[in-house]
């Protein structure tokens, strides 16, 4: 299955850096843990941060049931971008960043009952791998102050930069630096909450996401 | 001066969160390097990645000529995210994020001469700094193809979370770690590009930092 499948989702710039395959859609959401959630309100675009997950070919987003901008039946727009690196050219113009980012539109559904209880353990295990058999789960309360939106993916884009600056042939002998200034993310030393015993062990799921 | 002048940039949700005076807007700002444009197209939102540097309270973001999104007179709404830290708490619903987050709403302004090529040192410096002195700048065809909006910041919103989990106080003996897993960012070796000759030294301004 390829993207891209309408005109909105068409990459029209830098078109060398469009990923065609649904693969690596997958690989941007599934690598990644916040997505920003483009919606109109009163008229005027809003982009709120907010988490999410992916599941096959929807996407599940959360949020607070009091928030504006999940109360939308309208359209939204998805969009997930990592940045992987600053790119040092020769000129100015040709300065860029190596980044992957995937960009979805699409109408969401609000999902209850099975489907909302399904929906939370996927955002969860996502967010914290084990975290859905270790921690209390949702009761009736809490569920209804959260709301789960499914998105479909069928409406995506990704566009993906890697590698050198490309920069003019006339520039190449100039005595200006050129390449990659790589950025790492990465999880550091567990902070037990203060309120926890002393003696409670960081458990293997906390522990394992460390380098 | 205060943050959040009118009633969109008021924030509804997690009060608590909200950073009101303007130094916490600058910070997080200043820390990041890709904001989240948000514009309408078509009348659907469209998110799209995008750089950024801010000057004052002026808030500018480049992008091609070309680029759709770049078009608009219209209202447009910039967010800025930064992701710190997984927050694991006793029950599934307290589970969270530390996170950074700068909101900004209003109708750019398209730049041309002096200030366009000021705007632009100010980006390349924010995303690079030191190449406005090192690289070679712009010329008249490569100035034509990129288009420098201003953007004031005048209504902009910051939430920030840091710190623990808030747990229920009847979860707190629960059999179940609580604490935060921060996140780190980091520039790592810089990588010369494969057109560069082998002896070019790694200039100050690049190695400088790396931690």
């Amino acid at each position: 299955m390829t993207l891209s499948p309408t005109d909105r989702s068409t990459i029209r710039r830098a078109k060398e850096r469009a990923a065609t395959d649904r693969s690596a859609l997958y690989e941007v959401l599934d690598r990644n843990l916040v997505c920003h959630l483009g919606v109109i309100v009163d008229g005027a675009p809003r982009v709120l941060p907010t988490g999410y997950a992916r599941e096959g070919d929807t996407l599940y987003i959360h949020g607070s049931s009091g928030a504006r901008s999940l109360r939308t039946g309208d359209q939204v727009c998805v969009t997930v971008t990592e940045l992987n690196g600053i790119v040092y050219a020769r000129s100015v113009f040709h300065f860029s960043v190596n980044y992957a980012s995937a960009v979805i539109h699409g109408v969401p559904e609000t999902l209850a009952g099975q489907r909302k209880l399904d929906a939370l353990r996927v955002l969860t295990e996502h967010l914290a791998p084990g975290s859905w058999e270790h921690a209390r789960r949702p009761n009736k309360k809490e569920l209804a102050q959260t709301t789960v939106l499914a998105l479909s993916l069928e409406e995506a884009a990704v566009k993906i930069r890697t590698g050198d600056p490309k920069d003019e042939d006339a520039d190449l002998e100039l005595p200006t630096w050129a390449g990659v200034l790589p950025i790492a993310r990465s999880f550091t030393k567990p902070a037990p909450s203060a309120d926890l015993h002393a003696d409670f062990p960081v458990p293997e799921h906390v522990h394992s996401r460390m380098l």
